[in-house]
């Protein structure tokens, strides 16, 4: 049996009775190193604290391992069972839908154990899940490569009052140029993209665009390590909220449709208010 | 301080650990009724199998008793810790916005421990989530009303190949004809809307409005009972799966928008096949 096990959004203490029950039972125990680290306290510090309180070894699948050993996790399953663990729920914002897939081919039994993911998750500012249009994914921009695909999405939502959630780019294991040129595996450091640097590509595609989609008093609300207990959810126009620290990944971004009033007395409590309002109006004017 | 705990889709497993640890340290333990005895056993049973397992005993709250009970629940939150147990997600397809933001105002503390929700459960099947529109809910249609604004949501959704779910009517607790006439509070039995009547109404809409939106061919994916052990789902024909007997409640329904390839893939599994296929065409035929 495979079990792709959702750990939910914020430590290890996140993981269900259902989860951990079934982790404990497997005889090989794979997390997806994706964001999983990240999440569960930035260095291998996480992983350990994750391994005693499963009482066995964890291995970190990164996405070239899940892509070369596939074959090699799915007959492990095939004779025992095995657990694939997966920060946010298995289908949330990173599927595995491929891991699955190849596994039902082969006749592997999965089982998959659900948990919260940053897109229920943002529910917690208020704004009414069912008020969403489609998400959007916001890539780092390069010199040369500075796709926009998400301008018309965010357009067409925003076009029907609906609110969007953006979801910011994850870098992890990236070869180096240098290492593609030499052949030889090289990483840059791992990179997370801030709500700062995504309103500021956001804004630079709405000036290029111009079909003032949005513009940077756009509302929306800014969301930092979701789930967690050090998280930091804030309410403001894009200008506002490109002048605050927000501190360690992840972040994502939500820009706000048009609000009924149940929903705006929610994001009221979330909105800068008073002093640290005038600060930044301060800082932006 | 209040804690407002997701309690998952399936059983009393389906806490976190963060979840449970809250729980277990609050005075006073509050369940909402509105869907939480349905899916942890459908009678008292459930609830004795939560008391046994937080080792202290839980107050039903129903929609009424949150609404007229709200200042004694946040006065109690005051002075020390309550739970408030909600199926799913706390933000999830219900909300508890309302009791968040009286809370908030009169200073008491919030605390949102999130859980698995049926918006992003439903992603088992291999939608990918970031490929679905609006989410649309299907009320229960009467002799005398049959509101349809669900009609130009899927439209929508459908025309930019966007894939809808549609979350299915639940009616609890509400007051008999007669109970109104006499003044006095008796219930209709609890009634919850099956993917047959979903589809039966959905089909009567698009027959009066007659623009295509869907057919009797679109192809959907029906749930029952997601998150859990015994959870149904079947991939087929609005036809197909009208003729499925899915079981006890929750039902949900998505109708599938533009599929990429391993979209298909996935929802491959959960096509009808061969035999189970061709005694539904003969029925259907």
């Amino acid at each position: 049996m495979l079990y792709i096990v959702g750990l939910g959004l914020g430590d290890e203490r996140d993981i269900t009775l259902r989860g951990l029950e079934a982790v404990k039972k497997c005889g090989k125990v794979y997390i997806e190193s994706y964001t999983s680290l990240l999440s569960f306290g930035l260095s291998s510090d996480g992983l350990s604290t994750l391994e005693k309180l499963y009482g066995k070894s964890i291995t970190l699948a990164d996405r070239e391992m899940v892509e070369e050993k596939a074959d090699e996790i799915l007959s492990e399953a095939r004779r025992s069972d095995v657990a694939f663990l997966v920060v946010g729920d298995p289908f949330g914002a990173t599927t595995h839908t491929d891991l699955v897939v190849r596994a039902k081919k082969i006749g592997v039994n999965v089982k998959v154990i659900h948990n919260a993911s940053v897109m229920n998750a943002v529910g917690v500012c208020g704004l009414q899940l069912y008020r969403y249009g489609e998400t959007v994914s916001l890539p780092f921009f390069t010199e040369t490569w500075r796709p926009d695909s998400f301008y018309e999405k965010i357009q067409r939502n925003r076009g029907l009052g609906l609110h969007t959630l953006c979801l910011l780019d994850i870098r992890v294991k990236e070869p180096t140029l240098e290492s593609l040129c030499r052949g030889r595996k090289q990483y840059e450091p791992p990179k997370y993209m801030t709500i700062n640097t995504a309103i500021e590509q956001l804004l630079e595609v709405e000036q290029m665009r111009g079909e003032s989609a949005y513009s940077e008093c756009t509302q929306c609300v800014g969301f930092a390590r979701v789930g967690s207990e050090d998280q930091m959810i804030v309410a403001g126009t894009m200008r506002q909220l490109q002048t605050i620290n927000f501190g360690t990944p992840l972040h994502c971004l939500v820009i706000v449709g048009q609000t009924h009033p149940v929903e705006e007395e929610m994001l009221d409590f979330y909105k800068l208010k008073g002093e640290s309002m005038q600060q930044i109006e301060n800082v932006t004017v």
